[in-house]
């Protein structure tokens, strides 16, 4: 990484397929009409750069693909008709462009547009260190919020969206299926909007970490989640299941745990169908909803809720690791080794 | 059925075991304190009725059970302490009987109690010349309303439940999985609603049935129905779809018919668990609702719907039999060459 390389170049982290992740230059061009430089500081890693490595997607990718999509940085330079920012500002980026004219954006779900373009997916992400964005795809960090701290930005802004999406009200009672990343940021944000929160997981070293950070917690291999659930819930049912696990076994399981007119949330994803009690679903009219990404108000307030210190980032970032060591990172995040681990952009960048 | 019987008693079918209905005698007793004794005109047969004589609710029913959940009739007797009836009211009854005190009921949702007794399963039901329900399950009809028709109030009001849960609004777009006579109730009513129905329906008898009700339907053997409802909503998807059928393979298609922020009510009975696309479903954050029964209201608008004339009921009523030819009219059913028979439970009875 301390070698030169050619002017006008940066170094990126590119998936160029075969599960290999490589340290590509990548050229700096000037940020086009309503686009903004960012320089990138922290990406951070998550399931979806898993499954971008591991080849899932690569129907949908062109390779070799810069991927990142959790990140934090300043504006670097500015494009011609954009207003509001200027270099030195410090953002992060809600990686969503949409076309605006299909029929999800015409009646206001652009975030699940039908020709969405996700950044650091369908298009270039964030690990390289000068990175063109849209510019209304940028949202304002307080000048006082650790840059570090701000790479977790965007998951918080898909717990507060899996949340809000849940209509969970202060007061109820949520179980969170699954203690990875997003599981404990639901959880954290569940508790934040005034639940009351279980964990359930099947890895004591997850759970424990769980646990410290002052939720209970369930190993649905050793105790009769029903029961427990059932016991907890004065024989009503948990108000809200999350499923965030991906697990097969939870979603036939997750039907048993709510309440009469429950809600199930769909927040991992599926890749192939999954046996679902709809026997149960009929019984107890649940409700089980998709929840996909985020909308500006979620990263708003996921924005809001790391800059008040409410998001146990110490706890939640195992690592920082430079550029070079993405693939590395890539292998710890595979093995369930770390919980997020985030990647230092600037570190050996040419100046 | 015009030979004599042990006096004070009346005719009744009762499913006997073995996927057996016999006609059975039984003791007209007086009402007891709050409930009402109704002279029963006519009743429905339904799905869930071949489910109780093909035994899959042996868990669950005590035998002889004297069965029937759908009908009409007048009030004989009033027991006391019970007002506002008389006899010769014209009736029917609303099946439910609920706890009041379980979590289901306290949050308002006593039609799925979590005790309740759906009378006509769980207790003895409408196939007796003289039955006993409590006062609080009656529902009055105009006295212009002929009572074989209001034999069908009460699968109206499924019917009203599930397009009120779907929260189906004027103007959108439905898809019905499954033309027998709930889907076919589902579309009128959707259709009454303010909204454009089409029905799914593999058998072409079904299908010509529920066009000559005026609806579009699709055979899914012989049409791509994605491609079809795509074309049909311009692309955007169903605004809602109700999963009447009961298919493993309907419940996996359900989910491409949908559009972003779609709804799917899961109306049929799924005995086993079954595949769900929930990738699907977390793409264009589809809701999944379950639907059960109904609430005094839909009842009450069911038999306004009845009244008004909305409801094809003789399109719908295939045939009318005396009570001993019950196990006949089932087998009927079973073999799919009706769509709703009513049994005149009043034909042969003593005086």
């Amino acid at each position: 990484m301390t070698g030169s390389i050619k002017e006008d170049c940066v170094r990126a982290a590119a998936y160029t397929g075969d599960r290999k992740v490589e340290v590509v230059e990548a050229e700096a061009v000037p940020p086009s009409a309503g686009q903004v430089q960012v320089r990138v500081a922290y990406v951070g890693l998550c399931g979806t750069d898993l499954h971008v490595v591991h080849g899932s997607m690569d129907a949908r990718v062109t390779k070799p693909l810069v991927f990142g999509h959790e990140m934090s940085g300043t504006v670097e330079a500015v494009g011609s008709d954009v207003e509001g920012w200027v270099p030195g500002d410090r953002v992060t980026v809600m990686p969503l462009d949409w076309d605006g004219t299909c029929p999800a954006c015409l009646a206001g779900n652009q975030h699940i547009c039908q020709h969405l373009n996700f950044i650091g997916i369908d298009s270039p992400g964030a690990l390289q260190a000068l990175w063109n964005v849209p510019a209304a795809t940028l949202v304002r960090l307080p000048a006082d919020l650790a840059l570090d701290a701000a790479a977790l930005v965007e998951p918080v802004a898909v717990a507060v969206h899996d949340v809000r999406r849940s209509e969970l009200r202060e007061g109820e009672k949520a179980v969170v299926i699954g203690g990875g990343p997003i599981g404990v940021l639901i959880a954290t944000v569940a508790r934040r909007f005034g639940a009351d929160v279980t964990v359930v997981e099947v890895d004591p070293a997850r759970r424990a970490q769980v646990e410290s950070l002052g939720f209970a917690t369930i190993d649905p291999r050793t105790t009769d989640q029903i029961a427990w659930v059932e016991e907890w819930t004065g024989g009503a049912g948990a108000d809200v299941v999350f499923e965030v696990s991906g697990a097969a076994a939870a979603v036939l399981g997750a039907t048993d745990l709510a309440k009469a007119r429950g809600t199930i949330v769909v927040v991992a994803i599926h890749p192939t169908p999954r046996e679902v009690n709809l026997q149960r679903v009929f019984w107890r009219e649940l409700r089980l909803l998709g929840a996909r990404v985020y909308q500006r108000t979620d990263f708003e307030k996921a924005v809001e809720l790391v800059a008040e210190g409410v998001i146990p980032t110490e706890a939640l970032i195992t690592e920082i690791v430079p550029l070079q060591r993405t693939q590395d990172a890539i292998g710890e995040l595979e093995a369930g080794r770390a919980m997020k681990i985030l990647v230092d952009v600037q570190e050996g960048q040419p100046v």
